[in-house]
């Protein structure tokens, strides 16, 4: 099953937070069910994040069941925090299946630059071609090697999301940085890794990946900015996320949103 | 150990809401240890609500120590959600401890639907006689196929637990519709896996599973439903239920309690 | 990478509670990265505790990566909690990898009174000397054995904090008690794990292990004072607590500090 679109939203024009109110009504209308393939620590708090949007998550990992899962989803997520015997075997047949069905998936290659198994194992998962790749700078780095990462990727063939304190899409055509978002965010854990799985599930709903990621940023970003207003610290933080996250209405979206070129 | 009542707490009465507040009080007064064998995703909450509950949970799945703990304990959680090779390997072994030592256990057969081997899995455990089966009317269907969950089981010897916008639950001789709850626990990952668990911690001090089950649910729906009054979204829902759940009264669950036959 | 204190701070004195403000405030400054092999249950919630810090939390335990993790720490946490195939042949790896770089160690024996074979897995890491052991008092006496832990363990070799109502902090020379906490601190599940961690962040920016410990505790204490006044449950109890933690400043430390000799 897909649940795609029909006909992809156009280019970032000047009323792009429009469009990302447009795409999380999608979302919410169209409730995507997102297989997660990622670490133990993001699990429940990626889990949380899904639901809160609208979208309907799935985490097995069972070599047995996994395809199962992932036809009847409608983006997959490969999360390589937790670098697990399972998740290794899991995730070729997770991306098989994806691409049997015609559904999305997003790479998101955490920590790859402290660990050399890890990082071989990311190019490896390139060659099948995710439709984006949501990572920081190190790990993009680790990823694509110092030169073509300097050159901002360059790809044409590739959606890349680099987060960070400012946010940058590229598909070597387009660029877009989302300048939204709160300091408290990298104080909760998994932030970055639960965003990963927000991508892939605005994958599902926005066939056009770099206009998915970076829609999913500035609703990101700018729930963030909300909780950080409610927000005691850390802790509440991240309850204050879910809420604003499920909360987010079309205005404050198109109040807030800051991007650029 | 086993500290289970004394004496079965009679059938479903006019006073049911005073019977399920005098079982959650037995619970906190007894702490009871509850085993739980659960998905990762559900591991974290499941336990904070356990404890929040009064119980005392524990969760090792090693083959080597499970017999330990489960021996030890008062009642048995087997939540099939994540289906790997170590809790496919650990669920007969506490099964199994769980009948030497006389203690009751519930089964919870999360997404048997989505996958077969799952669900032939959670069929071969029916064979345990597990005291009570929490699931939804998708999982109920797959466990039991079409014919039987129509005629809404007609089960002798289980009690059945259908949890959903109205929780039902038959013996084959009684039924129960429990009311009460609230639309964002559908929002809060695990919410339902957890709440297996605490029908466990019920079972461990009620041994009338249909009491035990039906007591638990409305403990939980109404603490629901306090949750909601002052929640601001699924983040904070999430922390104000374990607070509820925490400090539930019984002149709340009387005044709010909603059953029908 | 080791980033400790070139120089130790002085033993307990009067102004300990101005020593536990000085370790934390150089916690933050440092950023240390602590590694943790620790239980699923906790996993979230540790490096959540670690982030409100000021610390880095990695949770790895792939035997192929474990290594090059560890030797970029600058502590490491041995927690028991789950005590599966990956974790018993991950735990002697990391701790030789912390040898050779010498960065301290914390062992905490989670649940070993339950399982013989955990106990005696606990009792084989005492020969990698950590440097802090941190439990309750049955995990104490099943690590140790009666007459040692009532003895108060009597170590001139290794620091034990032995937490509970009261924390008590002992290396075979000095002994402190540490009064501050709150009742509900039991009813969260993976707290006395999170604070393991914390120790193990201690320990990397004080190498006086009886101090690091004690410090941790009197912080974390504090802490939950603090959380526990503005809290209505285990549920905001927790989000209170990261806040706290996240929050605390020197002036709260030497006003509400409670130790003891």
């Amino acid at each position: 099953m897909t649940i795609r679109a029909k006909a992809p939203l156009r280019d970032l024009g000047e009323d792009f937070p429009t469009r990302a109110a447009a795409v999380l009504a999608a979302l919410r209308e169209r409730a995507p069910r997102v297989h997660c393939i990622t670490n133990v620590v993001a699990q429940s708090f990626t889990a949380n994040l899904l639901l809160a949007l609208g979208a309907a998550p799935s985490m097995t990992l069972s070599e047995d069941e996994i395809e199962d899962f992932v036809t009847e989803a409608d983006a997959l997520l490969v999360n390589l925090g937790t670098f697990d015997a399972q998740r290794r075997m899991a995730a070729p047949i997770a991306i098989a299946a994806a691409k049997k069905a015609g559904i999305p998936w997003a790479l998101d290659p955490v920590f790859i630059e402290r660990s050399p198994k890890r990082a071989e194992f990311a190019r490896s998962l390139l060659d099948f071609r995710p439709d984006l790749v949501r990572a920081n700078g190190e790990e993009m780095m680790a990823l694509f090697g110092l030169e073509r990462a300097r050159d901002r990727y360059g790809f044409h063939d590739l959606v890349v999301a680099e987060t960070g304190e400012v946010d940058r899409v590229e598909d070597g055509r387009r660029g877009v940085s989302i300048l939204n978002g709160h300091p408290l965010m990298a104080k909760v854990t998994a932030m970055g890794c639960a965003g990963g799985a927000a991508m892939a599930a605005f994958l599902a709903v926005e066939p056009d990946a770099f206009l998915a990621a970076s829609c999913a940023l500035v609703v990101l970003g700018v729930a963030g900015e909300r909780a950080g207003k409610v927000a005691s610290g850390p802790g509440s933080f991240a309850v204050a996320y879910l809420d604003a996250i499920h909360d987010l209405d079309e205005a404050r979206i198109l109040k807030r949103a800051r991007v650029a070129a």
